[in-house]
């Protein structure tokens, strides 16, 4: 039985439940976005569909950044620490969040994992997301920018069908580019002419996890988004 | 706002008014499963992440049945008449049920649907679910059959990941197989592997919407769940 879903017959489940549940997460995502200003650490909530290719993209973010900037990382799942394992491999201290049958982070799955986590000591740090283009778009993490990893191979037709997730997102990375050769039915127009017609001001990137296409321009639209560090004083002694 | 989570702090919603919710569910599945058996209609649940091709997969069943079979479909999508309007293009009567920010269909959109539909025309009616790996899997719809479509871009771990949707199918099929030759991380017994890990009892085609590879198979799958339809009797007068 899903945790998360409490619907089918709208008639059993008062609105008023439903908006308090909202206003309950966002309270909570209010308070993580407070903890992650305030320790300068710019947190981005990377959603997608399954397989899109989040996991492979932070890979290769991690090596974009060549260890010049601390990333961290927790990883939303149903089940297995496999995209964790994959991150931590690649340099990057994560945590998988097991989220049993639901379909998405929120906020307070967030907020008791960072607790677990030295969070503090990162420049950038990911909410990766469960796999799914409808629900993490309403949860409020308490990120800074929302960044949606949108495969090629998924289709052109995805922002239009399902525009919730596009139409309020900071980024969409068109991943998956280096398969554009082999599939004949669509083309990088195809999607960007999509993401124009439900993103007020459409933002994207192509790019490849796999062959580390586009990677540059992404790490420049990460720095250029980073929060200047508050730098305690110090008081340094004149010899 | 989603109707349909009513999710992130679990203290908000007792777990009276989930089962509440998911009992009134499969009090409708058995009210339409009914209708199903009792005209001899084949209904298939068809499940997905977004972009795994089970639109694509349809019209490809379409041209595999040459019109010796009657095909109908209900298509779910958050937005968009899209995928309905690509189903009666390949020849299958089709409706689109707009589920606006839900993320799956439930047994009472389907229902509602049917009142509008010729469905007790069709030999198999199949039950296009929204674009999702989670929610779609715990909502009985009425269906015979539950197939899940896997594109092989997605991961061979996707099984693993997202195992609520794989423990209790009836088959996977493994779609857009044409695509292996160009994903060297990949194969295909990588993913038999997986289904073998969720799957009590394995069941899987490997199939491409696009080139047709392995329809015959799910078509002959397909024809072996047909139920025998009831004649009703006809008085012949002898001359």
């Amino acid at each position: 039985m899903c945790n998360d879903c409490g619907c089918g017959d709208p008639a059993l489940v008062p609105v008023d439940v439903h908006e308090r549940l909202l206003a309950g997460n966002d309270r909570v995502a209010a308070h993580n976005r407070a903890h992650f200003q305030d320790a300068g650490v710019l947190a981005i909530n990377l959603m997608g569909s399954p397989g899109a290719g989040k996991t492979t993209l932070l890979e290769a973010t991690a090596r974009a950044f060549q260890g010049k900037t601390r990333l961290g990382a927790m990883s939303g799942d149903l089940a297995t620490d496999r995209d964790g394992e994959r991150l931590r491999l690649a340099g990057i201290p994560a945590k998988t969040v097991t989220t049993g049958t639901s379909c998405h982070l929120d906020a307070t799955l967030v907020h008791d994992t960072l607790h677990d986590m030295a969070w503090q000591k990162s420049d950038i740090f990911f909410l990766e997301n469960v796999g799914n283009l409808v629900c993490p778009a309403i949860y409020d993490l308490g990120q800074a920018a929302n960044v949606v990893v949108l495969s090629v191979v998924e289709g052109e037709d995805k922002p239009l069908k399902y525009p919730v997730m596009f139409k309020d997102c900071d980024l969409v990375l068109i991943n998956k580019v280096d398969l554009l050769p082999h599939l004949p039915q669509v083309s990088l127009q195809g999607f960007t002419d999509a993401l124009s017609r439900v993103m007020p001001e459409p933002r994207w990137l192509a790019v490849s996890g796999w062959t580390g296409d586009g990677m540059d321009a992404w790490v420049a639209w990460l720095n250029a988004r980073r929060p200047v560090r508050k730098v305690p004083r110090v008081s340094v002694k004149l010899a």
